[in-house]
């Protein structure tokens, strides 16, 4: 007999369930298990009297154990939940389960170590679920813009882009590093003649940070574009695509997301808010009497974030806003430049920034000498080349998965929402 | 001006067209400019007489340089090329490029020093479609059917699950090792209480081996799914979901196939045949006179591949085939045995395996005493681990989608198929 999800049981047909038991009530005369699928969770009820045999399997069964139930489901006044039971006529009970190590209050680190019972409540299977949708919707709309997805390589034979450090790799007889992005490859798709790509891909960090949104190990959403006009075509298309990614979590899990989150999905409206650092800071010191601090002039703090939502909020009733114009000290290399400002933004969602992007500089000799200018023809030889045999303009940007859906679902930290976190101190499970 | 693609042109349309001059011909009267984008060509024709300002525009431009041209399509019954040819009014040299370093016949290797020039021919870009298309209609099938999309870390504590050598990270005052598959992390999303879940990720493998299908980095579809009865689900959905991503790559690119490669896209027809290992041997030594060495008894290798192909067309006119019942000493400890048979199989196509599945081993105690046998407890201490709190009956296969790409479209090697590859030889680009 083929299984039957729970949400799709029909009144008084035989069927058979399984899944994972999330509580196994033993009274004096009824044993109780609430069994949960995919679909959702149903009371099973065996009677002691009349199923000795039935019980007798479960004998010793405890939850968290998966077992398979033959039966007919039927409505019942007396349960709570949904107002339906299961009632078997068979038992298979499929996997056995130890005792849970795990306490119901468990600080993260410890929930961390069991992840994968950890995982098994309702909120966290919507939250991966919500994931894997938001990023379906930002694939679709990809595709439909005439997008090409690429893989680009992770092991990388040159210490890569910027400032921040990179894992070394023991490769045969020499070093290769961990890809800090797909920067520099998808910006080689485009020199190869495709016009537009996206990658979903890990990225590595070697950085010894310990804060609520960073990893060693996340998955980066890499969008590369060719043939545009300036950096206001990448933020038009990083507009439609959440838009398109959380118009799909929407249609799929906005009342679960309510139920479990307590929190909205709410669409955005275009064009989201657009304001120049400069202004910004103006802005921040006459509402809100902030000044930013020497040391971060020229960038943005988490500080200075929260209160360009609070502003985004305020002015415009919008939970994004970009930010452009940042000094070209603050910027990558490959930043395009028009009167020395760097053509890119970043952008922020509720006080945390989700994405940087920009217009890259694509006539080689002006690369070449922002390079320079940084210090670091070296390690970017092999990059600089791409860019003599002719390129068209082109732009991009990155939205970091992880960070979103925790923003999203106003979860307090990526640990907690990634499916399995990576950090200095975790390499386990 | 917006731009316009060059197959969405409209006859005597003011328009702005760009993209790569794929040759520009300068003769006595006139310049002649084949310019490509993403949907297609078009010769664009500058009067030397009339438009001496235009043509000194491209003085010294090259092929391979990105331009963009203003003006009209018109039809041309002189033009070779579609009966149509484009007239500007306005150059714009968007990148100028120095002459291509690559010559046409140049061998693999100095093709891939210069991959972002060599993968500009329709016959690479269709190569880069096709694969994303083939993706596509497989994501499209694990969605439709209730998938949930995981991404599993690849830096990994423990120095995994197979055999095959794995990479050594740098990893803070310890070592990571980089995941050769995400095939533990995919059971454990099924321990999690996810029922089905896919990956799109790279696996590395450290190994110093130099064929035409393997690379050091590559990139898999990897399956899970819980709830199964026998390895036959396995199959039986690798069957549509194979039949998904090719149907999605035939849809659009099934006459491009045919012009630039030379082949055809085949649908496969449900079943794929199915044959035990003994009976295969039996078959090729009556069909074929062939007889497997003693050291590959038990085995497939590259011969007996390409004659169960053979065998396969002949029986079945299947380009498919299915073989199972593989003896426990040469597969993975993790897979489920019936009667001391490990419940898998490989699948052929085309005389290449292509994928590796099975039911997996869910019980823990009977997990351990096959881990045992293999000696690998310590190793795959973390992954016993899962086991212990209750977990489905369970399978899944992975599809290198390099070497599916590759015996799809008729291609030599993966070297040639990937977007960029990677090799004991080779870290660049």
């Amino acid at each position: 007999m083929k299984r039957v999800l729970i949400n799709e049981l029909i009144e008084n047909e035989e069927s058979k369930i399984s899944g994972f038991a999330s509580k196994i009530r033993d009274t004096k005369y009824m044993i109780f298990v609430i069994l949960k699928d995919r679909t959702g969770s149903i009371q099973v009820s065996l009677d002691k009297g009349t199923q000795e045999d039935l019980c007798k399997e479960l004998d010793g069964v405890l939850s968290g154990s998966v077992i398979e139930f033959t039966g007919k489901m039927v409505k019942s006044e007396y349960v709570k939940q949904g107002g339906k039971e299961f009632l078997p006529t068979e038992v298979n009970v499929i996997s056995k389960a130890e005792a849970s190590p795990l306490e119901e209050n468990a600080n993260i680190d410890t929930r961390l170590n069991y992840r994968w019972i950890d995982l098994r409540t309702d909120k966290n299977q919507l939250m991966l679920n919500v994931q894997s949708t938001f990023v379906e919707g930002m694939r679709e709309h990809c595709y439909k813009e005439g997008f090409t997805e690429i893989h680009s390589p992770k092991l990388i034979g040159a210490a890569s882009e910027s400032g921040s450090s990179v894992f070394e790799v023991e490769y045969f007889d020499r070093k290769a590093y961990l890809a800090q992005s797909p920067q520099f490859y998808k910006q080689m798709a485009l020199v190869s003649g495709l016009e537009r790509v996206f990658e979903v891909a890990p990225c590595f960090r070697a950085e010894n940070s310990n804060t609520n949104r960073h990893a060693t190990e996340f998955t980066s959403f890499d969008i590369e574009m060719a043939y545009i006009d300036s950096f206001e075509d990448v933020m038009d298309f990083e507009e439609d695509l959440i838009i398109a990614g959380l118009t799909k979590v929407k249609e799929k899990y906005d009342e679960q997301i309510k139920d479990l989150f307590n929190t909205e999905v709410i669409i955005p409206t275009k064009p989201f808010p657009r304001i120049k650092l400069e202004d910004l800071y103006k802005e921040m010191e006459k509402r809100y009497g902030y000044q930013i601090p020497e040391y971060d002039v020229g960038d943005m703090n988490a500080e200075a974030e929260g209160l360009a939502y609070k502003y985004a909020m305020e002015v415009y009733g919008h939970e994004f806003i970009f930010i452009t114009d940042f000094p070209k000290t603050k910027r990558a290399f490959y930043h395009m430049r028009k009167n020395d400002v760097p053509q890119g933004y970043d952008l922020i969602w509720r006080g945390t920034e989700i994405t940087t992007g920009a217009q890259r500089e694509h006539r080689y000799e002006v690369l070449k000498a922002q390079c320079e200018e940084k210090g670091l023809t070296k390690d970017v030889e092999f990059y600089l080349q791409f860019f003599k045999y002719g390129c068209p303009a082109h732009g991009g940007f990155a939205i970091g998965i992880d960070r979103f859906n925790m923003l999203l679902l106003n979860i307090p930290s990526v640990k907690e929402e990634m499916f399995i976190f990576r950090g200095p101190n975790r390499l386990e499970p």
